[in-house]
């Protein structure tokens, strides 16, 4: 499959329709220039998978064309499909220090280090690859050094914002490029591809600075050791609680490998500043007194592994939450992980510590990295552009983006809300849904990529809800007669010793159907098969309701 | 086990540190009282369970002490696990009119309405039960017909509040007893149990006539079909819906067994009132212009099988949702049923319909029925107890109740936040935590009522994550060898025919093992079967970073 010379495409391969695993793809003519790389989290019903990845059947089946990956920014939604691909697709990898920081640790863990070529960029660079030239601006974000990227093409310039908000107080002074936004736009912009996170939120999204006061004045009135967790990669609110642990005059720890690794990375790199003689190891923690002590960790999602959960339930190794601790929790709930953090609050409270916990927008304790529908509609107003394709977002995101780009004056018909796969293809400055390829989710499951699918997963899903009987019998092929079992062996059904009657029943019905059979000289061991599966599942739904996998294994001498 | 006489107890057999299954035990020397009994809902981690409810070991244990189950209001987390627990305890209960209504329902279905005695009580009953007068207190909830009860005892009185908020503008004027509350605090209450779930909320929870004028508001500018999804058992605003819809001249038709369930019943009984002629069948609504059609539907909170799901899927045999439609989910999503409910909204988008949807506080669509904060306080204030026991609500919830109580001015020492079966006792005025009883989950699965346990959970938990691989080998006594197999068999685990290496191998490795053990003439099958779990188990994870459950089966001959 290829796209003519000449036309200029833009394709989500992720990110489209869900929150997670975005991957994007610019292409003129032959040349392929591909956007983030990220994974997402299975929901409930992908049973036992670790990662879902974007499906890049197409960028294989172009493989000779693919010039670069371009990473926007350092978040697993963007980066965190990177090693998997890579293992299929190996291509350049350009991205900011600390963007390019976290990608080397995952591509080290992955032993792919040695193999990837990684380019430095910043928001100044500019890139020539074939006859596209990329130039990038900064953006405001939950995690530093965001850019977002214009792709000037000889058919016009296409503009990915990236994930962005407008914080014009932001943390650091890192200020975004509004001016050269404003010359993008003002110099004609072809298609916008604008993120959608929070286009169902009004208003104008806080300054993370908001963050910053309020865990002062929490810090402020702490008596004893305090907690605060919040997401790792968040370097800007990092470093206000570093400032804070400063201006109290206490020590700080970290727990949890992810936030010991960012802090590690932007320390290096200069993004996060911790005073001198600050850090202290979480086993000096107790040689201070509580009033001297912030333990910074992981687990703010109720993450049931992370530092702190394990601080909750009182297991950690190291450290323990004591009656008048204070607990913030600096970051508000996903949904759907409402439930797991009610039950670390639940445990704080039980040991007697003061928690601050719920969503941000009351607390102070947490603002959004993504911009809200005014800011939205000023990315929008800054850009002016002809076409316009809201990504990052689920269906009801991307069409409250919609209605606030025609709200700003983009034409009706000129914005695209996209699947994964629908390719926009713009010629001769006009852009149409053209067609679609191959896209979708990868599963990740330990060191397999792709090779669980649906029926592995109806198992899995079958066997969660009433596990499986299995029913052995050897047959003699000479005698036509049985010589051993029928045995029956239950797992996740019911408790083999409560239900004696029950599986001497299973045993009876099936000595019943084989010696049928036999009777009948079948010796189709699928007939035997099928027949012991139909009975025994009849059987068993009648006396308890349950379906469980009924699996015979017939054997033959 | 028993309590002496003349001792006046409470406990909690289900409903504190948690959202669901109430049920609580007021005990006066050897007559049991007991209030409520709720069911509730499995959270992920209780694989194929279909309901919790509580374990009442404690009342089988004196079941000749138990006079009488009273019932506050007819909710599932109050009455769902009644027709379990009277299979094994039969008891006369207690309920107003709907409540016994919808009591009855579940009786029917389950065959036990024909051994089950009820007493239909209203606000004003006053009943004797041993040494114990019951009296009662209406109160206003999202539910019609709720109750408060007093326990007038000899050594003082008790009062349980039910569910409640203070609504002063109800629907239906179905004021609460506000002068009787004030009564029984005048008069002396020894100690107050009252409902927690909105603890954490500040301010004074919205009259439901609130969610009736926004919907009136949406009717009147809806200029196609409407649909509304709610809470079944909320009669009030299935009500107001319904006098909506008679003011905008359309007609509705119901979608859902349990929304048809209660919309009878509830007519029946006279606290519904639809106008003649309202009514449609669904089969019957294509017959009419979409702007004269109104239908009311469950599934509010995303559930999958429901109603609103098949609609937004375009699934629904008779009824479809077209470009230009409305739709209201007058609810706002519980904990944990986000993402389920935002998938139903993308659904509605895609198909173009308006959709009215997110937290009540914004849409204006969804009202709590409980009391937040400030009415906690009122309920505090009027009743004046002694003691003081928050029920109703996980751990923070009764935490926040606490501070309530105290900043009204209950002695600090005289509040108890309880765990399910602890048991508080109260004599000469004064009250201890004096032990603990047996209690906790009981697990409804099928038609097992506690035959799933802690292992069976496991296996399935274990199942669901990475399957089962089954080796069966059939060994011949005589001869000392392998007469049949091995065979492998997965489910689960992977694809077979993407994973003809890895089960050949697995084969090979099965293959070594058994027959280093036949040549060292061990016959113990254990060590068989413990030695091939080992040397696959190491195999498959080094491989796949994966452990299915391995399951050999060892056949001698």
């Amino acid at each position: 499959m290829s796209i003519p010379a000449n036309k200029l495409s833009v394709v989500a391969l992720g990110g489209v329709n869900e929150i997670g695993k975005n991957m994007y793809v610019v292409q003129y003519g032959d040349e392929i220039i591909v956007i983030d790389c990220g994974s997402k989290f299975p929901d409930e019903s992908l049973l036992g998978i670790d990662l879902i990845v974007p499906d890049i059947t197409y960028l294989l089946e172009n493989r000779n064309k693919v010039k670069a990956l371009v990473v926007t920014h350092g978040h697993e939604d963007h980066i965190g499909g990177i090693p998997y691909i890579l293992k299929q697709l190996n291509m350049p990898v350009y991205g900011t220090r600390l963007t390019l920081g976290l990608i080397e640790g995952k591509l080290k863990e992955h032993g792919l280090l040695r193999d990837t070529k990684t380019h430095l960029i910043h928001s100044d660079s500019r890139i020539s690859l074939g006859s596209m030239t990329l130039s990038f601006f900064s953006t405001n974000h939950s995690i530093p050094d965001c850019l977002g990227i214009a792709f000037h093409t000889p058919e016009g310039t296409i503009v990915h914002t990236g994930d962005f908000k407008f914080d014009l107080t932001p943390v650091n002074n890192q200020y975004a490029d509004i001016h050269k936004m404003a010359d993008l736009g003002k110099n004609g912009v072809l298609a916008l591809l604008s993120e959608s996170t929070n286009a169902e939120r009004p208003g104008f999204t806080p300054s993370e600075r908001r963050v910053g006061e309020h865990i002062e004045e929490a810090f402020a009135k702490a008596t004893q050791k305090i907690f605060v967790s919040t997401f790792a990669s968040n370097v800007h609110r990092l470093q206000q609680i570093i400032d804070a642990t400063h201006k109290t005059d206490r020590k700080i720890s970290l727990l949890g490998r992810s936030m010991v690794n960012v802090v590690n990375i932007a320390t290096n790199l200069g993004y996060l500043n911790i005073p001198e003689g600050m850090l202290i190891d979480p086993a000096e923690v107790n040689d201070y007194e509580p009033h001297r002590i912030v333990v910074l960790c992981t687990g703010s999602q109720g993450e049931p592994m992370a530092a702190l959960s394990r601080l909750a339930a009182s297991s950690h190794r190291q450290i323990e939450v004591h009656r008048g601790d204070t607990v913030i929790l600096a970051a508000t709930p996903i949904p759907g992980n409402e439930r797991s953090v009610a039950r670390i609050v639940d445990n704080f409270y039980e040991l007697g510590a003061k928690v601050i916990y719920g969503s941000g927008t009351v607390t102070g304790m947490h603002v959004s990295g993504h911009a809200s529908q005014e800011e939205l509609k000023l990315m929008l107003t800054l850009m002016k552009p002809k076409y316009f394709i809201p990504i990052h977002g689920e269906y009801r995101m991307l069409h409250q983006h919609r209605l606030l780009a025609e709200a700003v004056g983009v034409e009706k018909d000129n914005i695209f809300i996209l699947k994964n796969g629908d390719v926009v293809e713009i010629q001769n400055q006009s852009a149409r849904l053209a067609r679609k390829i191959q896209t979708g989710n990868t599963l990740v499951d330990g060191l397999g990529i792709g090779d669980v699918g649906n029926v592995v997963l109806r198992d899995r899903k079958h066997l969660s809800e009433d596990g499986i009987l299995i029913v052995v019998v050897t047959l003699s092929k000479a005698e036509s007669k049985i010589i051993s079992g029928p045995d029956i062996i239950s797992r996740g059904f019911v408790y083999v010793r409560e239900s004696e009657g029950l599986l001497e029943e299973v045993n009876r019905i099936t000595t019943s159907e084989v010696q049928k059979l036999l009777l009948e000289e079948i010796n189709q061991w699928s007939t035997y098969k099928q027949s012991i599966k139909e009975s025994i599942g009849r059987f068993l739904f009648a006396k308890t309701k349950r379906r469980p996998m009924i699996l015979p294994i017939i054997i033959q001498i």
